[in-house]
């Protein structure tokens, strides 16, 4: 008898643990966070801009919400991934380009010479890009993106790039949507690179992605109307032109910012000193096991965003620590 | 008795007729258009897109409208009302530049020479454009362009700027947003001075207003970040880089153009030629009495845009007999 009623017990106390279980899942709008001081400040940031006649109140059509993409919402080790589909576009390319074999940095990318083509600097980058990323017309290139995407796999995790986009981060995205949020990128990568991807992988529509751009012009091919992607940089969007590119493109100060490097400092900067609440976010990459660890560095100086973070009041996530899991 | 009975046939009737127009009214989306080929060319179209189940159904996210602003959405005339706000800013800012006394574009303008001012040509105008809107930050520029808005009156209507707003366009915009578009103004004028007035103008909010663009910089002043106007053009959102401004926003290419002059040409070409349903449409100033009649010209030379609208299938509005109403 003793031992029934205890049984008992044990299966109701079991179903009811389970019920808890099943509740807080549904009601957790962050499940692949860990609880924690980054996970808290998250939701206590976005209680109190949408709780209506709250002092903190932020009207729907101000709450905007900037992300950088690279090390932010996806990957970007061993290099971005704009970089590899650009050495990739080389060796598809070399073939109509005979001088590629006896010039850099298209030589160095050919030989698979990482150390050479690293020695050609960021003369070297804007060469490869602009070789690699004109010379086509806009749907041409989004075609090229749109299958290097399917066809390609990463070094490490022999994945496609676009299944190596943080989990934790697309809950954020929801997160933020659910409670009135309009979620832009801003990229130093492509601006038409990374909208060939953004609405399926992130639900982020092109309209809502800023990015580093070449210059496009307006031809008629046999009567029918063409842009065609001319090797021209107009806009790099990285560090202190970020907080320009929301400005020409968005035209609003957001509230809220999420970066992971010193690319992104002065958009958390700029972002963090308006007037009202404000949120700023540093992804550190401190997860060798399960992603890179690329300890508090990137273009092989300390990011002061770390260093600074405390002090400006922005949330740091540890993805190590923070992230139970990385991919989904 | 028979006056009785054909009186209450009439109190019936007149009951009838009275319901008929309210419902009339109420489904009519367009009240301010007249019934004719150009309200149910546009209303024939969004039915045609919005029909599920219909081969040219199309989806929500693609359904993207843009409009030309000035001559599109509002009056410019006696010349762009942008141009007018840097007239009253030479006047405004002389005090402080002695040497425009002596200076062209400036001097004309101080004296108030228009002749003088237009021979100074394209030149003058830029250097009018640039020493009027640089040389501040975005937020002191918002708030003189929203101080002049208020102040400032038309010469011939003697009303603010912002009530000389097309009211069939108004209806226009609300009709197709209620339809799932989105609605986007690509504006000749600057991106900056127009996003001031948009979203309560127009319910288009800052984001999606693109227009002609100067370069800013961001700047710490006094530790508070600021993004100061520079004189240095970066975009002229007209004619042929109307298409590309919209794929460098938007990055979608946009299945409705709406415009009234050359200066919207390639958009509404790059528009109406692309694959599916599309829409194309130029308002004629033709009317004189309530608004202004420009007769199929700006620049000096005719518009191309009318005389090939017919083959190219684009709907023509006579502001004259197409607009019950012009202004709110």
């Amino acid at each position: 008898m003793m031992r029934n009623i205890f049984f008992r017990v044990l299966v109701i106390l079991g179903f009811f643990i389970a019920v808890v279980q099943i509740a807080c899942a549904q009601n957790d709008p962050l499940p692949s966070w860990n609880s924690g001081p980054a996970k808290q400040s998250i939701i206590a940031f976005v209680q109190r801009v949408t709780s209506e006649g709250s002092p903190d109140f932020v009207p729907a059509e101000q709450r905007i919400a900037v992300f950088d993409n690279d090390g932010t919402l996806w990957a970007e080790q061993p290099a971005p991934f704009q970089g590899l589909f650009a050495f990739d576009r080389v060796r598809a390319m070399a073939s109509q380009h005979p001088e590629w074999k006896n010039a850099q940095p298209f030589k160095a990318v050919l030989e698979n010479d990482m150390q050479t083509f690293a020695g050609t600097g960021l003369q070297g980058v804007m060469d490869l890009m602009l070789a690699t990323h004109s010379g086509m017309t806009t749907e041409e290139f989004e075609s090229i993106v749109k299958n290097w995407l399917i066809t390609a796999r990463h070094p490490k995790f022999n994945k496609p790039y676009t299944e190596l986009v943080y989990q934790p981060m697309l809950e954020l995205l929801t997160y933020l949507r659910a409670n009135g949020f309009k979620t832009f990128i801003v990229s130093g990568g492509g601006i038409e690179f990374v909208r060939t991807f953004s609405e399926k992988s992130y639900g982020i529509p092109p309209e809502q992605v800023i990015g580093s751009s070449i210059k496009t012009q307006y031809e008629l091919r046999d009567g029918k109307p063409v842009l065609v992607r001319k090797p021209e940089v107009i806009f790099i969007d990285d560090s202190a032109e970020k907080p320009v590119g929301i400005n020409l493109f968005i035209g609003h100060r957001p509230i809220a910012a999420f970066g992971n490097s010193d690319g992104d400092f002065e958009m958390l900067e700029w972002v963090t000193t308006g007037a009202g609440p404000r949120f700023g976010l540093l992804i550190h990459h401190d997860d060798a096991v399960r992603e890179f660890a690329y300890d508090r560095s990137s273009m092989g100086k300390p990011d002061r965003g770390f260093d600074e973070a405390l002090k400006r009041g922005w949330t740091v996530v540890s993805m190590k620590n923070d992230w139970k899991t990385i991919f989904p």
